[in-house]
């Protein structure tokens, strides 16, 4: 046993190529790897057209797992973390997936959108690599590829293509043929991927080019094996490498110095991916980071290290973009929050109850008519940046259902959150923006709660219910509202 | 015969419990009334639960329209303009309802949002009563009563809240019995409506408040027979004359002095929604308005009085509050116009054209991924002030089918745009759209277009289409996308 004087904890990255798991512990300001894992689990390799995983791709990735809890022993949930990119986020059955892990691997995993993936990877890169240049980081993965521009700890841009090492592999060097127009081919559909941020990321602008993962550092190892003189990776020497490429005519031929044989399966579709971006972006070079998502992951998991939750910040510049009323979405967040104490005592959920709350109305941009659709499509379709797919899915359910009727309400599909839990925060949601719709400062009177079952009683003074006419209508409404789902409102009076 | 040194114009209200018919002549500055007329159809009471208009209510509207044809006699298309309102938005069959019409009444028919019903009501009053103070004008009409607070012709506040005085009638006093107790559900359901507007227009505020139609009309006719030295409505006799219908106790007992049999029966309908206003925005008085939507039609009919198309304005400034990219929309409509040119030359389908160019990208603050449908979804579900329904769509899938494929692609439901029109602008807008992806300044070659049945036929210089790989993929993809919707699009290369 090595001497740990912390709880460690551990990093999962289930990326559509690799499996990568990080251990580690953090003291004294300084985080210590107790161990690197990492399994080449190709699970892009098994999505279908139809975005099916295979069942062979499913059960390495269940075995891996499997693997992996041997490693992370019996530490608690909150010091694991495990996200899911790319192929999760695609496959129709990555929810199946998801289910059918629980049965060896009881830590929660999270899906995340592309967006929030390009931060953590940028994350992992900036922690370790500290400056003050403005640096792009690109990372190309077995499904998608990402690129940040940022500085220090603050990101400016964020991008996660549809281009990966594993996904080309399969659609322009399928049959094991290298050839030029193999590769013309997956550098022309790269590029077209990459017009979309070509510009603004031109405009923007960069002092520093960092890229991380497998096929960069292949690529990087290739480089410095026949040129150990060059540090970097440049354009010239990528046209060299595909030359050899070109030369070797099949896959099966092919022999680089310092690239093992399961990466080289890859390395033609992931050297097209990099010359397209050398390309279209116009670099000069590119450095190599070892760092990427999991120590971007890791980096997260320590409080006390400066940062706030990213969620935080991307709730406030949500509101501040949607020009949001604030004083009236704080009254709905005091509330809500007030009303979930008598109820419930997680914190996370009540954190989420309260962003829900902020980001109700940044639909009113769109229209005062359907607002409550309005904020939910915002909420669903944005890059939230810091919550995880699930997180996301949540937020956009509860300000989906805050007003109006429950008729089409349906539970979400959520592994991290159970139905009660969910129906809760909905109907409290509700009740907090009702009881505000006056939109003023009021003094509310002290309000009694009680769940039994699914029957949800709210029991006000009776001297103050009885000056409410409109409120009590409300609350009656509401009350027919909360039915249509199933769930018995009582209103109370209080003599 | 009238001497008509000018062509006529009509305007033509189909409301909710009337429709209006305004024939007028504009000579040296000023509209000179033809004539009047006006049919209580009440659509709104044939409105089903289920949102599908009576057959009774279907031919009464069918023969007023008839009878309206006869008086409009044989004026070009240009000079009729033609609107509905509540019920015809809301009615399930509204679509064949303005089918249907199309055999007796050969102009178009405009379906037209709350928020545009409310300006047209605005300008109705703002151009026959001019003045400099801040004003709230209302109309409580038969299935919607709208609020807007404006000074001299710019509105500030527009709302159309789900309230009538047909549709309340329906609901509250429908046995015909006049109660407290249906006065009281009356009002507070109307108060409820109110609730959501409130607060932000008494913060707005206003100097003088105006009311118009029917309902208000009949209040003050009243009022005036009983009370002949007040001019204006006050709570004090909108109590007063409540007090009268309940004494009534039934709506065949009610007489009221000024007020006619059929405006009786929706009397004390409209009253209840009058005293709740009164109440939830403090008013100490309402004056009269004659004026009202068709007169506010009819200003807007006549160009050179200073007004720019209210559509512009509404694109400029949705443009503005989503932070669109400026020179790249401009790129794209100069574009998409010059591409119509060669094809159209519909002055109208050139504008709704070049509006779906400036807004395509308004979505672009949700995110780039799907940001086809982020921008449709915020055109679709936007007040598109001085857009009718209709136009309001076409903009909308012409910016959903701006990029990506086409596979879903299916054409709206519109009278007012033909079929191959609807296609020509989807695809033209496309081609602009792909052609300016690298949003930059570009000098473009010529490009000759043809149209054969379906087929559409982009020729381009050789020497300038061979120097673009990247544009020659992008346009072999659209090639592939528009053969999805079943529209072939070649592209030739002229040596």
């Amino acid at each position: 046993m090595t001497d740990e004087p912390e709880i460690p904890l551990v990093c999962v990255d289930l990326g559509s190529n690799s499996f990568h798991l990080l251990k580690a512990s953090y003291c004294k300001g300084a985080f210590r790897i107790l161990n690197k894992a990492k399994e080449r689990v190709r699970l892009a390799e098994g999505l279908s057209d139809d975005h099916q995983l295979s069942e062979a791709a499913f059960q390495r990735g269940l075995d891996c797992l499997a693997r992996f809890k041997e490693i992370i022993g019996n530490l608690p949930a909150s010091r694991v973390r495990t996200v899911a990119t790319y192929t999760l986020r695609r496959a129709a059955n990555g929810d199946a997936f998801i289910k059918a892990a629980r049965a060896v691997y009881p830590y929660p995993i999270e899906v995340i959108a592309g967006a929030e993936e390009a931060r953590l990877i940028y994350q992992g890169v900036a922690h370790t690599q500290p400056g003050r240049d403005s640096r792009l980081v690109m990372d190309i993965g077995g499904g998608s590829t990402e690129f940040v521009i940022g500085r220090g700890l603050e990101t400016r841009r964020l991008a996660s293509l549809a281009m990966g090492c594993v996904s080309f592999q399969q659609r322009f060097f399928k049959d094991g043929k290298i050839t030029e127009g193999g590769f013309k081919a997956a550098e022309t559909a790269a590029a077209q991927e990459l017009e979309s941020i070509e510009q603004s990321y031109k405009d923007e602008g960069w002092q520093q080019a960092i890229g991380c993962s497998g096929t960069i550092k292949a690529v990087q190892a290739c480089i410095q094996a026949k040129w150990p003189s060059e540090s970097a990776i440049s354009l010239k020497r990528l046209k060299a490498l595909k030359k050899l490429c070109l030369q070797a005519g099949e896959l099966q031929k092919l022999k680089l110095p310092a690239v093992n044989d399961e990466r080289l399966q890859v390395f033609p579709a992931g050297l097209a991916i990099l010359l397209a971006s050398f390309k279209a972006l116009d670099l000069a070079g590119l450095e190599y980071s070892d760092a990427a998502l999991r120590e971007g992951l890791m980096f997260q998991m320590e409080p006390g290290l400066g940062f706030q939750d990213a969620r935080e910040r991307t709730a406030a510049s949500l509101a501040a973009q949607y020009h949001v009323d604030r004083p009236q979405a704080l009254r709905v967040r005091h509330l809500a929050l007030a009303l979930y104490r008598a109820l419930g005592d997680n914190p996370e959920h009540a954190m989420l109850l309260g962003w829900a709350a902020e980001l109700h109305e940044v639909g009113l941009q769109i229209n005062f008519h359907g607002v409550q659709r309005h904020s939910a499509y915002i909420l669903e379709n944005s890059d939230l940046i810091g919550f995880n797919q699930e997180q996301q899915l949540l937020l956009a359910t509860l300000v989906r259902y805050s007003r109006k009727g429950l008729k089409q309400f349906a539970l979400p599909r959520l592994n991290l959150f159970g139905d009660d839990e969910v129906r809760l925060l909905v109907r409290l949601l509700r009740l907090a923006v009702l009881l505000n719709r006056r939109r003023q400062s009021q003094r509310l009177p002290k309000i009694a709660l009680r769940l039994d079952g699914q029957q949800l009683t709210l029991r006000f003074p009776a001297p103050w219910l009885a000056r409410q006419d409109l409120v009590s209508a409300d609350l009656a409404q509401e009350a027919q509202y909360q039915a249509q789902a199933g769930w018995p409102l009582v209103i109370e009076s209080q003599e």
